[in-house]
């Protein structure tokens, strides 16, 4: 029983096929890395690590990471423009606290990141979608929303978008920053996927804004370029936002978010090894998108449709208006098959004729036949 | 200026003895222990603890951990009684996140762990605080001020109290268990020096009582056993609670709050070094305690008195009633000494002839000469 109680209900080994997880393979999880940054780090005697860190993160940490983002991000980053967190889970949590009352407005994208949805309901707040178009958040929408709504924030995942893999445009996340200082809401970007591009290079973050002043609190993670379980994560964001994270109670009581695997990352990042495992992963997950998308193309009947991602981790496969892919997924599990239903990633109950695929998890071999099976669970749908 | 920037503020090598820190000691870190935590992980190649682990952590870690406070405890623990979290700063946030809305009143020990009413600040509640007496919480006091109340939670340091050093009794215990009870609030006991025990053992912890039914959530962290910068803690409540903890949207985003550095705990204590270290850490901290102590008899002034803690971090010296520690701390700087204000630690505005002093962060040669400078400060002011 404790070995099925390990980590999440997903398991490479098992018949089914559930294209619906959306993390890692785990022969894509780094332990060899990590070992050797282990090895890097341990003579070191750093018992500054096992302290109380200071609030912002350790600075020769952040120093690192700095580094590491600043040709990746394309403009100039130093220590002080990262606060460290233990990922971009906790750093929505805190910036939900630290930003928001609830009852608050958080407008989020038509469809958007579904455990997001379950964390702002955590904290009491409103949600409101705006819709997505192949560049973007439907900023036309948005601006009329604005006309008789008054958001705290704006959630977005902008490049390669869970669900979607839609990536906002360079002029419209230039817009979206004019209407935020416009109407006094934050922009919390959520980039964890900026680093993952296999097919085209995305328009710079959202966090290159930052240094001009827009009110962006932009969000990245190891999760998805090294590991998920080593918690570390960062927020780029003008002082001002940057000061209320490190000055909050949390912080303040707790120290830094995650000191001793800050230095592990460090050694990675210094050693270059979590370079070389983003290289690699990049490889990998190319290779898995290019094999699901194209067993997509031959498996799936007509009326089904997707947009070629060009990185992070998913698919998004739009079905017949009339149909329910909740009403179909019985009938998938009998298959030996899965996915995410569209419905989840909904804040206004719609995309229910929608399902999220991810190429993340299985391997190539399983991609195919995943899509295989999914193929002729809809060709026989009633 | 990195450097400066690493840890906290604190050095042990400075000139200044600031008996306010509250931490441990740089010498105690247990840096060879975690390397010999890591050679015993690492060639495990336990993937699991990189992925997204369980919401409630990992199970084999907190079968570990069960059988390590089972007998500390004094009751039996399994792994399905322990969430894991990232300390007990990182628990109680999220406590407040889910059991708590902006408004509600938090009652508090006056006077109480000042870094939680920043915690509480951040989220809006209202605090007020019940006297402590001997023997804990003014329980009389506390039940008039049921009568015209509604607390949403009750937060109190049961053993060795933050800053008072001060341990709640076997039947208060009960009676407060009872008092929740009745009134319907929780009882969130912060438990993190329960077992630093030096010379008297303490009643058994309020997460005791939760076999009992009782609404009760009981904080435990590694910080001070082991050390804080590994960011792991755990809560023990009765299932309802650990449920709504481990189903957060938090939790089913992030996945387990320190999956890595659960593995490495978990081989500390399969490898018995974090019990050692453990052991270590109360004979050392046990004969700081008698150093400070003994030096406070002897260089305090008249007019000044403290009890005599028998665990945990912490003295707290109560001075004339008119004094104020806050017009003495110039003095007392410039004399390389230092404390906490005692009126950081009171929700009400009091507290202010008090300071708090630990006997954690200095060596004893230190504590002393630390204890001579403050006699010698209290001496001469005005």
């Amino acid at each position: 029983m404790l070995q099925a109680m390990r980590t999440s209900q997903f398991d490479q080994s098992m018949t089914r096929l559930d294209l619906g997880v959306g993390q890692p393979g785990f022969d894509l999880l780094p332990w060899d890395k990590l070992a050797q940054a282990a090895a890097h780090l341990l003579p070191q005697n750093d018992t500054a690590l096992l302290n109380y860190g200071l609030e912002a993160g350790d600075a020769f940490f952040r120093q690192e990471l700095a580094a590491f983002l600043t040709p990746r991000y394309g403009y100039d980053l130093t220590a002080v423009d990262l606060f460290i967190t233990a990922g971009a889970s906790s750093a929505l949590d805190l910036i939900c606290t630290l930003f928001t009352q609830p009852g608050d407005l958080v407008l989020v994208e038509e469809p958007t990141y579904f455990l997001a949805l379950r964390l702002f309901a955590d904290h009491g707040l409103r949600v409101r979608g705006v819709p997505l178009e192949k560049d973007g958040l439907n900023l036309a929408v948005l601006e009329e929303l604005l006309y008789e709504e008054k958001p705290a924030l704006l959630y977005t995942v902008p490049t390669f978008q869970n669900p979607t893999g839609i990536t906002l445009s360079a002029t419209k996340r230039r817009k979206l920053a004019e209407l935020a200082e416009a109407h006094g809401f934050l922009i919390v970007a959520d980039e964890v996927y900026h680093l993952l591009d296999y097919t085209a290079v995305p328009p710079a973050p959202l966090a290159a804004l930052v240094p001009e002043g827009a009110p962006v609190l932009s969000i990245g993670s190891f999760s998805k370029i090294f590991a998920p379980g080593v918690r570390l994560g960062w927020v780029t964001a003008g002082s001002r936002y940057l000061e209320k994270l490190a000055g909050s109670g949390l912080l303040d009581s707790g120290g830094g978010l995650n000191p001793f695997m800050s230095g592990l990352l460090r050694s990675a990042l210094q050693t270059g090894l979590a370079q070389a495992h983003l290289a690699w992963l990049k490889e990998v997950y190319g290779r898995r998108t290019a094999v699901l998308t194209a067993a997509l193309r031959e498996f799936l009947p007509a009326g089904f449709a997707f947009d070629q991602p060009e990185g992070g981790f998913f698919v998004w496969v739009r079905g017949p208006e009339e149909m329910d892919t909740a009403v179909l997924l019985p009938a998938a599990h009998s298959a030996e098959v899965g996915y995410q239903l569209g419905h989840k990633f909904s804040a206004a109950g719609g995309q229910a004729n929608c399902m999220r695929l991810s190429f993340a998890f299985y391997k190539e071999e399983s991609l195919r036949e995943g899509a295989r099976r999914l193929g002729r669970v809809l060709d026989n749908r009633a």
